[in-house]
Formats: structure tokens, C-alpha cells, sequence
């Protein structure tokens, strides 16, 4: 039996505003971040839980301030009863009935949440010796089931709704995690599309995107529509006409701007429309799914827990849904959100760059494709190539698809020496 | 011209858990909280801004960080600019892209935007001489609509909506300002409804309640359905058939459970079902409606922003609607949610209790009789009877009707000896 000992966090920014990397049409600066944990205890195993959330610069204080305030509820714990039951270690995190009201089960207590889950993820896979994708995919369905909240659900998705889902899916796969070992999970990358950037190299990344074996790439739109049209038909010219590529106006319209717009950018053919307006606004979205139609409604990076995620299902507002490993309550809270895409037939093509979230969130689509949906057709992991030189663990992207990783762990451990060069002091350090 | 010379926050939290006062079925144990936030300038008046965000305990610390955050935006900052223009102002504060990001306009940041909004609010009034809801009340429509961002609303108001309901209740203001400091405005008692009390003391309490005024008290249900049956019984035994009775679960339901459950407790004819469920699940409380009908769905203390309002209003989910002081980003988007409210023609009952709740919110209330809807008819602000000896202007309760203030201010001024005395120092103060 062993302790946890502490709950150390860093404040860790990058200066990514210095060079518009990550500039949308509603962060036009951000500087990647992370609110770093490290819980750590005392087994002689030494081994130490990694996580964090990802900010964008200013407030990356508070939200280290946030996981602070979770170590009264975990240093001192015994680890294994936590560990052997993370559905009630989730409940008990999400349910404290204080910390809840500063929610409830949103915004920066909910994110920190997601950390301290996540830590405890990360060490339970390192224990078991297994990358986080593969020790989920080798649970039963009923253990699967029991890291689930599903209060607030039910009306969408009930435990033996998902446990049926499961059950289909058991089939098969051992077979699903050879394929996945062999030629990895299909990604697609943001790289090009930034703000920011100039044609030229908005042009030079598209070409170099495809060269690389990706099958779609995205551009940001929205501050300027008739710089979206010649961007968008430069990306085309390069890309041909049937190549995918995605736009993402990162929640800048109104509900009737935003179908006009994309309607404006209907000649391009899109492959979806990413957050096109508030990420609260299932009804908006829902009208503007339908005001655009066939092209498709994309969202979820801000969906700030899984009753957003049922209620943009259950209105037909969205028709590819995109978690984000650390914006709600950690892994558990995910699998719920899988299991709601899964029982609507909506397929997950998670949003991830930033600091850390490809190498994240890639072990949930894979987790995904070889226990929950059994495809990965008309699922691809968002990319962007940045910053992933800080990870113990980085992504590895073979001909434009993520390989599985094979360390143990969740994949959220930063390098030592990146975490104390980055340590935040008050002001950029210049590489 | 006077500059900002500091943000001080204080961590304050009353020892209400020893007594049970505010035990819900989802709170068992509140202490009754404010994140604290004192703007001091150095104009020579002397005038600082009081506020605060109001929590039930753990996680206030965390709030208090978030204020802090808050610092770099206005510390240093001219005075003047900012209060003559708080729409902008209130716009800069929400649009902050980076600390956008820990929300967006949701949370622990989103209130502590709130905070720092209400702090600025509390100068102008008392610059102004005028209690809030009188400042308020004078401003033309034009003025008035300039301090609200329509940003996500205009598929449900538009500036000129707002412009058209203001200018309808020009006429008359004068005389309902009358009205007012004759008979204030109504409210209504939880005081005797919370779960931890015994049967005799809701009897008591409600009958006290009757012959105080109140013209409707609430219980609090949901933690066991023979226990309401039981209690709600009695609470009709005392106050006659049809004296007005709400409840409210507190968010404790499925939906499938909130209409059964509320369809059980149908033949005690109650006012309102407050908090069925999730505060998130805008279409499971349109669902609830539908199910309990003509049993009316209130909610609306944990809606994060305008946009919830927005779709509640917009899914008919609800009959009655609950704004917050402090859970919103201030006096400002408070206006927001009026107006939709008067859009929808939908009663607005606000939320009150904790932790000076009553005193700040009763100035909105006001101030939409006054200068928004005109009306005081099916509109009861929430009452409970606890810590208001804590504030500079406390509460005026007169034959169960708030009388309006009269003292220059928002009314969130606590008095120094009680933040002095209630500082949080990591264990409860004993009174």
C-alpha cells in the first residue's frame, strides 16, 4: 500500500505569440501553456502521475491554482484504492459538493479535475506497464462502464446502452490494435490555415501537408470574409478539388452571419465548419447545422463537460464531434463522451495542438477505434507541429497518421528540463 | 482623473455548515463564502468599489486567485474612462482572448469578471450619490443598451429590440419609482425549506414566514420522495391550499426522474420546480416542462451566461426565470439577461441568499420594474434570513417586500469588523 505524497504544480508558457504560431480569428496572441502536475507518492516503484491543462497564456496562474486547491482532497490518500476504482475516485472528485459550485462541472475547477484524473491515469498505465489506449482497450465492458457517470445521461445513453455498445465491439479486437500498430490512426493538420500567416506560407504548408501523407487540412476563418475566399481558393489551387479541407472560425459569429458566411464559402466545399459561434449555443448551432447544410457542423474543443456533448447530439447540431483531453474532467469524462458520439453515430475527430494535446488525446481515438466504434473511417486526430520536442513521449507521424504509442503511461509527461526552462517567471523567455 | 491603485481581495467564509443552515440535497454542508474584492483609486474622495463572488467554501481561495488575475488589466488604469463607458469596459474584461480561453465566459473566471464589473459599478453609484438600481433606472435606453454586449444574442434580441422594450416603459418610470419607495418590491422565503431542518422547525418557520408577509415560501426536495410528500404536506397544512409554495431539487434529477417525481408531488399544487436537473441541459428542462405541465420550471442561479438564458428562454424551458448577482459577469450582462427576459415575456425571480446575494440583487430587480418591463406582477425576489448583519446597507424587509435602498452604492459593501472578522484562516471562526 502506498501514499500520495504530493500534488506539485508549474506554472510552464511558451512564447508562441512572438511568432503568430496558433493566431485565430479570436486569439490573435496566444502564448501555449500548461498547468502542470506532478502527483507523486511514496511507492518504491517511484513512479510519478503527469498531466495538465492546457491555457493560452494570461489565467494559467488561476488554474494552477485550481489543481492547488484539489491536494486537500488527494495528498495523504491511500493510491490503490484510488487507482482500482477510478469511476468513484471521478465521482468523488466531480461531486464535491463546494468545489462544485464553482461550476458546476466547468470552466477552471472542472479543468483542474481533469488534471488530477489524468495524473492518476497516467500512473495507473505506467504501473500496468501499458500506454494509456491499450490498458483501456484490454478492459472488460463492464469495467469500462463503471468509470462512467452517466447522471445527467440518461435520457441519452443509459450503462447498459453503453455496455451494449461495448459488448458489440469485443469482437475483433485484438485484430484492431494489430492494424493500429501497423499503420497507425489517421491524422489531418492545422498547420497551414493559421491567421497569421502569409499566403505564401499558408501555400508552402498546404503543399508540404500533403507531401507529408495527410488527408485534409484546416484554415482558421472568420475575421474577414474576402480574405477567407482568396484564402481558401489558394488553398485550393494547391490542394485540387477534392483534397478535404476543414474551416474553423474558433466561435467568432452570429448565428445568421455564420450561415451566411459559409454559405460565401460554400464553392469551396468545406469539410465541416468548425465552431462557428459560441460553444454554448447548441440551439444556435443546431439552426446553423441546418442552415448550411450538406456541409457539416463541427465543435466540442470548448464543450465543457458530456451534458453539452448529449444535448449537441440530441439536437442534430453537430455531425463530427471534437473532444479535447484535458477541457472537461479527464479521461472518465471522455469515455462518456465516446460513448455518447458512439450511440449517435457521430463520428470523433478530436481537436488537439496547443501544448501536449496530440500527444494526449491520440490514445482516446485509439482507445475508440479498438473498443468503442471498431472504424476509424471518417475519423481523423487533429495535428499541429509544435512544441512536441517538450515531450518525453512524443507524437510519431507516419506518412500523415499517428503511430500508437508504446511507452507506458498517458502521454502527458513534459521533458524535466522543459518544464524548468519554461517555468513561468513573470516574463518570455527568448530561445 | 484618478487611476486604480489596487484589486484587494480577502478570503471570507462563514461557519454556516455548523448549523445546516442552506443544506440542499445537493449541498449538505455550505460554508457560506465571498471571494472579497476591494478597488481602491486615488481620487480624492475617498470612494472604493466593493464586490465579491459568492461560493459555499472550498474552492474560495481559488476565486480569489481569479480576481487577482484581474489586476494587470486594471491597476494603473484611469478611472474615469472606465466608468463612463462600463459597456466597453464590461467588453474588454469578457474579451480578454487569453483568459477567454479558461471559459470562454463560464466559471471561476467568468465571476471573477463579475466581481471586478460589480467593484466598478459600486464606485459610479456612489459617485453618482444614487443606489444602483436608481442609476439605473435614470439612464436613457440608448445609454442602457450600450452597456450590453449582443455578441450570440441577436437570433433572440437585437439592440434594437432592447431599444424598443426600454422605450416603452419610458413613460411611468417616475411614477413607479414611487411606487416603489412606498411598497417595495415583493419577496418570497426559503428560511423555512431547507432539508437539514426538522418538521417542527418548517412549521414553525412557514408560519412565521405567513405572518411576516412573505406572499410564498419555498422547499427544498429531492434527497427522498416520502420525506417531500411528508414535509410538503405539512408545509400545506400550515399555509392553507393555496398560499403559494415552491420547491426546488437543486439539480438532484434525471429528467426522466424530475418529471415522475415532480408529477408525485403535483397534488400539493407547487408554485414552481426549481433546478430539476442539470443546469447545463437546456433541452432536459424544456423536456421536464413539457412532462410537469402547468406545474412551472424555474431555474437559472447556476446559468453560466446570456447564452444559457438565451436558449432556456428560447426552448420554452422555463416559466420563471432565476438570475444571479454574481454568477454572471455583472451588473452588465444582468441587463442582457432582463431584457431577454422581457423579450420572452418571461417573470424574472432572482436567486438570493448566501452570502449577500439579497442585498446586490434586489437593485436588478428594481431597476426592471422601474425601467424595463414595468411591472411587478408574478415577480418575487428570493429571501433568506442570514448573514445580512454583515453589510454596510443591509436588506429592508417590510410585510415581506424588499424596500428599496436608499444609500448611494451597489450594496455589496461589507462592513470592515465582519471581513476582519471572517477571514478565512484555515479553520472556522466560532462566533
Amino acid at each position: 500500500m502506498s501514499r500520495i505524497v504530493a500534488l506539485d504544480t508549474t506554472d510552464i508558457r511558451f512564447p508562441t505569440s512572438l511568432s503568430l504560431d496558433g493566431s485565430d480569428a479570436m486569439n490573435p496572441d496566444p502564448d501555449y501553456s500548461a498547468a502542470y502536475v506532478i502527483v507523486r507518492t511514496d511507492a518504491e516503484d517511484g513512479v510519478e502521475g503527469h498531466a495538465f491543462v492546457f491555457t493560452i497564456g494570461r489565467g494559467n496562474d488561476v488554474q494552477v491554482a485550481a489543481i492547488d486547491a484539489l491536494a486537500g482532497h488527494l495528498v495523504g490518500r491511500e493510491l490503490e484504492p484510488l487507482l482500482d476504482d477510478m469511476g468513484s475516485t471521478f465521482r468523488e472528485l466531480i461531486g464535491d459538493s463546494q468545489l462544485r459550485w464553482l461550476g458546476p462541472e466547468k470552466g477552471v475547477m472542472h479543468m483542474a479535475i481533469g488534471a488530477a484524473i489524468n495524473a492518476l491515469w497516467d500512473i495507473k498505465a505506467k504501473r500496468a506497464g501499458l500506454p494509456l489506449w491499450q490498458l483501456l482497450a484490454r478492459m472488460t465492458p463492464d469495467e469500462i462502464v463503471d468509470l462512467v457517470d452517466f447522471r445527467y445521461l440518461t435520457n441519452a445513453i443509459t450503462r447498459d446502452d453503453a455496455l451494449e455498445i461495448l459488448r458489440a465491439a469485443e469482437p475483433g479486437r485484438a485484430e484492431r490494435e494489430r492494424q493500429l500498430l501497423v499503420s497507425g490512426y489517421p491524422g489531418y493538420t492545422t498547420s497551414p490555415g493559421w491567421l497569421g500567416y502569409s499566403d505564401e506560407k499558408l501555400e508552402r504548408l498546404a503543399r508540404e501537408a500533403m507531401a507529408d501523407g495527410f488527408t485534409q487540412i484546416k484554415l482558421k476563418v472568420g475575421a474577414d470574409l474576402q480574405d477567407d475566399i482568396r484564402r481558401f481558393r489558394k488553398a485550393r489551387e494547391v490542394c485540387g478539388p477534392d483534397f478535404p479541407i476543414a474551416i474553423d472560425a474558433n466561435q467568432r459569429w452570429e448565428v445568421s452571419e455564420a450561415i451566411e458566411w459559409v454559405n460565401a464559402l460554400a464553392e469551396f466545399n468545406p469539410a465541416w465548419i468548425e465552431e462557428p459561434t459560441s460553444p454554448d449555443d447548441i440551439l444556435g448551432h443546431a439552426e446553423i447545422a441546418r442552415g448550411v447544410a450538406p456541409i457539416r457542423v463541427a465543435t466540442g474543443e470548448h464543450a465543457q463537460n458530456r451534458m453539452i456533448f448529449k444535448q449537441l447530439l440530441q439536437a442534430n447540431a453537430i455531425s463530427v464531434m471534437q473532444i479535447d483531453a484535458v477541457r472537461v474532467a479527464g479521461v472518465n469524462e471522455n469515455i462518456a463522451n465516446l460513448l455518447l458520439a458512439a450511440k449517435f453515430g457521430v463520428p470523433v475527430c478530436p481537436h488537439a495542438g496547443g501544448v501536449g494535446l496530440c500527444e494526449a488525446v491520440q490514445h482516446l481515438s485509439m482507445f475508440d477505434f479498438v473498443a468503442v466504434t471498431g472504424t476509424r473511417e471518417g475519423r481523423l486526430i487533429e495535428y499541429v507541429d509544435h512544441l512536441h520536442e517538450h515531450f518525453v513521449v512524443p507524437t510519431d507521424i507516419q506518412r500523415g497518421s499517428y503511430m500508437p504509442p508504446t511507452a507506458a503511461g498517458t502521454g502527458m509527461e513534459m521533458k524535466a528540463g522543459s518544464i524548468e526552462a519554461y517555468t513561468w517567471k513573470g516574463q518570455h523567455v527568448l530561445a
